[in-house]
């Protein structure tokens, strides 16, 4: 156990952990640190953005909301010996120019933004173990980041953590023509790898709208879910290896390409939506999928029933070329209309569905879609839809769905959800959100995988209002957890969520992460401040 | 941390695990117990058998077999007052009587015997907690059972653990028609699943030849692969949740139904695979599939290249409706028409394949499969085969492959392999092992699932055959690894493989995996002996 016994004598932060475990109810925040080897203890400072600390602090209230930054943990900052010792190991890719790191320091949202003042970028997995072993020793808190596109706080520094990008680490490592396999470096972008494969004739088993950025290594740390879950399943399943740089340098390469391996526990399932905070993901091994007949179809139905009704048809008669199942509702395509100029190209419904089959033969795929159809317009399940073969008109369909998050941006401030729920309750939480919060906001919006029984809440306001956002939580999350829904779908718990992980996890299971982040990670330099709570119950 | 400092003070045991996590090469087995509060260090008794001490201790040489069991640790002896505790705990659960306790002590090959003398048979979660709070208390040893159909020895006592049996836990928990969603205990034997959920329009998406006997807790601890694999992913994706109680007795409750949940670590995938070494599943909901229209295929070839263009043929013409892709070789059809009497329903050859499309649509996959077979015919891929769509029939065909490892227990003793490769290769070690061999085996046969890259190579003789068994070991070992295979595909390590985790997997990941198992388990009284090998490298 050198690891575990290690962390008693290095750092009084490494005390908070093991306080954490042993004494519920003692917050990492409200330990006293009594001195560090390498820095002392230091005042915290929040995080700050356009609208970080009202959304964060959760309003003028005397406590501070439990999305909101914890103090600084004692970490040492940086100095110059260390980016002498960065830029001898990464010649060249070491940014410290303030205008090249706000993009980084800041997350998509805009709802969270570090200090960060440095930032790697590694090539290879063996720079990345020497980073981290650099900065395990120097008691330095680094934050992994593919391409920062998560919505839940977790792919940006809170404070000055050190950036480890993944941009630089995009290479292609091997492919199987065979069985298909791809093996490629984290810092893959979605998007990319997709095209790469669908001309050797296979696709990537995830899609997500933020393929054109998104990091296939983000995407496994976070265990991304996306348009395709509903044919492929998880990353769980697909994700055949992985290679993973523990906190301390030491490599772990579990970088399989076979389907089937039960020599000993599955590591790398630990390192499958972590959030980056048990190691770095530095390579993956994937399984992808192989359709030859592509159909994306846009319906409308009158009552989110009727849409349920559908789906159950669609299961029966389109059975295992189904591929998606996923909606928007009416106020959605409004914000499509307004604000993307996106036309619906269907008759105005409160319910819209964006699905898709993807199977191996295109006269009989035509012929079951087309029997579908038939049906589900005859006994008026469905008012209106239209259909795409064509690559063009299907990414067109496709974005009807996919932009709706970038809609919602021109809309002010937006209060985003993410949960999961048996699927018939779904869209009873949008109706009982608008109901709970009658006039006070802008706009209350539901779209979603209805198939895996996800959806997508989201609440706009002209500008930050805590009143409605205190409105919003925890009522959204009671409601969920009272129905055994997850409160992060797909998402994540990073920062801003990290201390509802209650809502959807038993005290046992959250003392339990908790050991194992303190197992693989135990100064807790990777990721800091994200996924687990800040007080363990 | 509380549970691993706890261990240091706890047994000479646990001074065991932490030196072997600490210091490479030192064995468990050549530490010297120093006393321990609960039972005197004992004198080594290795497991005794029909046939386990030649198998295990592989011959006459100085050196143990790596299979052999390592000696007994120093766990505690059942006293009269524990078993008056577990009678009081399950009022007429508790079996004592050897005859009865007989069929529990042996695994199914019969290759490894274990001398325990109770077997524990609780109904409930609660009971089981209770149980292992107890005997963790007590440093008693447990041996977790389901159908004890495993292959690698992990299912039975290797000294006199406390056998823990799931036959009584065997209820249905809940069953959602909408989503199709199975929750249940550990001990439903897997058959019985299949046929509730086939009544219900859905199917389990795993099948296996052991289904009449196998617990869905066993299968899950094991990872089992199966039949289905090819088309419905491994348990990774499958189990939607999961109960399991850890040594000390704690309930860690991750009894999902939800497709999705990003809600922290996803800790119940280290229990998937982990063959009872990390906790005792007590329940788990799954997400079965549902396919309307069903066809069993067998066809003959004359050689594996064409079997492999075959299955190329069939992912290309049959795509998302192909289910199953197995194989056996002409030995193993003799072996069926000898020891079974089951008659080759097709014209001879030197191989076969069993295939099965499950779809949605009868016409449109039967219209798939005669286009199919039309060009696997014309192109002479396939000499000969039969169709099958009526249960009887289908049941018959795929009876080829299920009942080849019966078969082989005919042949006097077999020595079998279960390794994955890439899938052009998997044949190619049959031949390597006859070649190898030259006359001194009785048989060497190949059968397994070709769509997974999963052989089972088996090599039979008349009697124990240490010289036979050296010439096979490590040369399949090393021939797998060689080739970045695994050498226990879906059968895990148990007690027969733990020292061969080395040639799938690296130093630092098994460290890593014994930090799991002391975190998890600190006092090591769960299923001792088994995945984990004697000495870290």
């Amino acid at each position: 156990m050198p690891v575990l016994l290690n962390l008693r004598t290095v750092s009084p932060f490494m005390e908070g952990v093991l306080q954490r475990t042993l004494k519920p109810r003692l917050a990492l925040r409200h330990l006293s640190p009594r001195g560090s080897s390498s820095s002392p203890p230091t005042a915290s400072r929040p995080p700050v953005g356009p609208r970080s600390q009202k959304l964060h602090t959760g309003g003028d209230g005397p406590e501070p909301s439990p999305s909101a930054a914890p103090d600084r943990l004692p970490f040492s900052r940086i100095t110059r010996g260390d980016l002498h010792f960065f830029r001898k190991t990464l010649p060249g890719r070491v940014v410290t120019e303030p205008d090249l790191l706000e993009s980084s320091n800041v997350d998509w949202l805009k709802s969270v933004r570090g200090s960060s003042e440095v930032m790697l970028r590694p090539r290879t997995t063996e720079e990345v173990s020497q980073i981290l072993k650099y900065c395990n020793g120097r008691n330095l808190a680094v934050n992994p980041q593919g391409g920062n596109t998560g919505l839940v706080g977790g792919s940006v520094p809170v404070y000055d953590e050190v950036i480890l990008s993944t941009a630089l680490m995009n290479k292609i490592l091997a492919f199987d023509g065979v069985s298909g396999v791809l093996t490629c470096q984290a810092g893959c972008v979605l998007e990319n790898l997709s095209q790469y494969l669908e001309g050797r004739g296979y696709i990537m088993p995830l899609d997500l709208g933020a393929k054109g950025s998104c990091h296939i290594g983000g995407n496994v740390a976070t265990n991304a879910g996306g348009l395709r879950l509903l044919r492929y399943g998880s990353l769980h399943g697909n994700v055949l290896g992985l290679e993973a740089v523990l906190a301390d340098g030491r490599v772990l390469e579990c970088l399989a390409t076979l389907r089937k391996d039960n020599t000993g526990y599955d590591l790398k399932q630990l390192f499958i939506g972590s959030e980056g905070t048990l190691g770095v993901i530095t390579a993956v091994s994937l399984c992808p999928g192989k359709p030859k007949s592509v159909n994306v179809v846009l319906l409308g139905c009158e009552t989110f029933e009727q849409l349920l009704k559908t789906f159950q048809l669609c299961r029966c008669m389109l059975g295992e070329i189904l591929s998606a199942y996923e909606f928007l509702d009416g106020e959605c395509m409004k914000l499509l209309n307004t604000h993307l100029k996106l036309p619906n190209p269907i008759a105005d419904c409160p319910f819209y569905v964006v699905m898709e089959t993807s199977g191996s033969n295109q006269t009989h795929d035509g012929e079951k879609l087309h029997s579908f159809l038939e049906e589900a317009l005859a006994s008026s399940l469905v008012t209106d839809g239209t259909v795409a073969t064509e690559e063009s008109k299907m990414k067109a369909l496709w974005s009807m769905r996919e932009r709706v998050p970038e809609a919602l941006t021109h809309e002010g401030v937006t209060y985003k959800y993410d949960v999961s729920l048996p699927v018939e309750q779904i869209y009873q939480l949008v109706s009982a959100m608008r109901e709970h919060l009658g006039g006070r906001a802008r706009s209350v919006v539901g779209y979603g995988h209805v198939g895996d029984g996800n959806l997508h809440l989201n609440v706009t306001a002209p500008a930050d209002d805590p009143a409605l956002l205190a409105a919003i939580e925890p009522f959204v999350f009671e409601w969920t957890a009272s129905r055994q829904g997850s409160i992060s779908a797909e998402h994540g718990l990073g920062l801003k969520k990290r201390n509802y992980i209650y809502y959807s996890k038993s005290s046992q299971a959250v003392a339990l992460m908790a050991q194992v982040k303190a197992m693989l990670d135990p100064k807790g330099i990777l990721n800091p401040y994200k996924t687990l709570p800040d007080r363990l119950k």
